[in-house]
């Protein structure tokens, strides 16, 4: 179980250590509580606030509010953090926010209200607040919003002598850095060198001379999920950013990048299963239902155009109940292999390896897929209705019925994606209505009206 | 569209750029070739190789395999490695692997048949196949096998101008390294120290003072899913990897680390869909059959299963053909509602979200969800049906069989996944037929059920 996997941790959040802070907040034992969370990491914190009972939680920010740091608050998810940040006083509340990147304070600024957004601006002082202020003026998910502007630069003569004496007289580094970035004299970034080579190259040496073979710049209005292709495909560790006229406007982490590609993973995830993206566990049972009921609504009108189908043959299944009795294995194979071409064509097309070049030669091999897979479990089936009610030519009309929604579960499969990619629409998104009417259809269309043709 | 976003980068795999390399490999125009992918990143000529047809792919590789390096190697989906490794003369590939850091030795190694491997291995010195030999001695998606056995360590007492002139006068480094690592005399890592504070602390200050407040370590037989769940749990950028004993044997960092969540994601993504989890455009219409007849055939038995429940109530269809028309909306909205249940289950299981602790309350939630669901469609969809066919009481059990469908649906799309977790099986590869199994045969039962007992 997951709860074991982590006491192996000696500072994690085990089940013992859980039923302790829970017994602590009972007793409203503050100085017991304080030893339970001291030692824990800033990201276990947040995942206790977001695994206990709701009152549970009102319980423990009304005793330990004060303590939340801004590492805490970073770590918390969007769904309990306008909760925990009004729990806390607005000084406390200062405090936390005034030791973050800008990256970070953006993160959480983001979600709240403007009340909230306010107060944590102005817990800022004047520089980080200019520098927060314009970060949450590139669009939402864009690279703006994701850079931090914290870093660290060289003109591109410099030695690494004069770069190393310049890092010990500065007050003030960011948190996490990897690079120096070398600017020309209008702040353009020209490359870069790592603090490896920098460590292991003598005074003399010129940075310029021991720069990344490799490297690459993002602008500011990029959208994040590019940034995140960008970081796992070329596997960068940091990246400049750019504005529109090529200057150096911050950089970004591949923890950032790490983030953004997992947010994408579990975005496309729901997505495909129709389930509001941001869905978590915090989510209320009302939340729950309205980020579900859409799709369900969806899914309702795909399942009556199904029936209207059925309906048109009606006649045919009054005089033979054995077509009612088989025909939703049909649909569901169907709905199945649609599935799997679909999640194939979604998941090449999110990591970009499928495009219009390849496109053809992909929808072909989908089809014979289809095609073979149709043919294997179309003689299954025939095989087994067949024996089950003795028609020899029912038998042969579920078998070709099932060979053609397979190979129109293919083809929609991964056609439908790729319509809808090139429409602008994401693929996750919207994918799933539109590959299982087309497999519910051509179903049971082709199994009943075969039927009615063959058997009638 | 793809490419067109991917144009943009001066060196990208852009159209233009793969239709003059196709041209030039078309003409057996190697000079050309060499103009053209030389300035390509190595993760873009891997893309190139995995894109285009499989002729011109052995095309281009009887044309260029010799100037093959390390980086494309690794770069290169485990599908056509081997196709392009022994294209390759020999000693290319004895050259391309002497590049590389274990870990990427390692990578490569783990696909390949046995001579290929042997191959390799001989083209190594002693020190480096020895490493990469003991690397392949952990098991199979361990932390053994991805971390890199090349490691920047420091004993305790070293003062920050001792570590500067001993990197500086260290001959070889590793490509890639973010800290040192502080080693008592038994080489157990207690601490690290990131080089952007090396970097701006003076000559005179100690090591261990300047160390990271948080520090971890992972054990070498660890499973990658835990590396990469504790790298992005806790931002970690490097981890040192430890024996059994507790002795520092390697480091792993972030950018295997985002490999490994991004082939768990995949690999969730494609189980869930009952896709074979090592899927990838490359593979033949009979790879891709194989991998997908599994699922189909599991999914055959589940929906024959169904329809024995339909064959029970054959008597009451003839009665009412109505029913036949209807009973597939039921089980489609148990089977959409039981797949955005199980998603939900299945990621808070992966993200370690849902623990023992928070279950009953996730499972008491998702039951409420269904039932407000299963009431709302149950609605509509009852007043639906009583307009068509213009019978009340049908319109009374289709609606609650809604009902009862939803719940069950819920119900076993958190328990089932948390069933298959606490016995040891992956929920994102086995959660699917059993829970459309419930649904199916809880939807027709249902359905058909209330309709004999009411109806009939």
């Amino acid at each position: 179980m997951a709860d074991d996997r982590r006491s192996e941790d000696e500072d994690g959040l085990d089940a013992r250590r859980v039923s302790a802070i829970l017994a602590a907040i009972e007793a409203d034992d503050t100085s017991a509580l304080n030893d339970l969370l001291e030692p824990l990491h800033p990201a276990d914190v947040a995942d206790l606030l977001e695994q206990i009972r709701p009152d549970a939680r009102r319980h423990l920010l009304a005793l330990w509010s004060r303590e939340i740091d801004g590492d805490i608050l970073s770590e918390i998810s969007d769904a309990i953090r306008e909760e925990v940040i009004t729990s806390m006083p607005p000084e406390a509340v200062a405090e936390a926010v005034r030791d973050l990147d800008t990256d970070d304070v953006v993160d959480i600024l983001e979600d709240l209200e403007e009340p909230a957004q306010e107060a944590i601006l102005s817990a800022l002082d004047g520089v980080d607040r200019v520098a927060v202020e314009q970060a949450m003026s590139y669009p939402e998910y864009s690279a703006g919003r994701l850079m931090q502007r914290e870093v660290v630069v060289a003109p591109l003569h410099w030695t690494v002598g004069e770069m190393i004496d310049h890092l010990r007289n500065t007050d003030w580094l960011p948190d996490q850095f990897y690079h120096v970035i070398l600017v020309d004299p209008r702040m353009k970034p020209v490359a870069y060198v790592t603090l490896g080579r920098l460590l292991s190259a003598r005074r003399e040496v010129a940075l310029k001379d021991i720069v990344e073979d490799s490297f690459r710049t993002i602008e500011a209005s990029e959208p994040e999920a590019d940034v995140a292709y960008l970081f796992n495909q070329y596997h960068l560790i940091s990246c400049p950013v750019v504005d529109a006229a090529g200057r150096l406007v911050g950089v970004i982490t591949i923890d950032d990048a790490m983030n953004v590609l997992d947010e994408e993973h579990q975005e496309d995830m729901l997505r495909m299963a129709g389930v509001d993206d941001e869905a978590t566990l915090a989510d209320t049972v009302w939340e729950a239902t309205r980020g579900r009921a859409l799709w369900l609504f969806v899914n309702l009108l795909t399942a009556i155009l199904a029936s209207l189908v059925i309906g048109l043959f009606a006649d045919t299944i009054d005089q033979m109940v054995a077509l009612a009795v088989l025909m939703p294995i049909v649909a569901s194979m169907g709905g199945n292999a649609g599935t799997q071409s679909m999640t194939v064509a979604v998941r090449a097309l999110a990591t970009r390896d499928l495009t219009p070049r390849n496109a053809p030669r992909v929808i072909r091999r989908e089809v014979a897929v289809g095609a073979l897979n149709g043919a294997v479990f179309g003689l299954i089936m025939a095989l087994v209705a067949g024996f089950w009610f003795g028609m020899p030519m029912l038998a042969v009309v579920i078998g070709l019925a099932m060979l053609l929604t397979l190979m129109a579960a293919a083809l929609g499969g991964i056609v439908i994606p790729m319509a809808l990619e090139r429409a602008g629409i994401d693929p996750a998104l919207a994918s799933g209505p539109f590959v299982t009417t087309v497999t519910d259809v051509v179903g049971f269309f082709a199994f009943l009206g075969l039927a009615t043709w063959v058997l009638m």
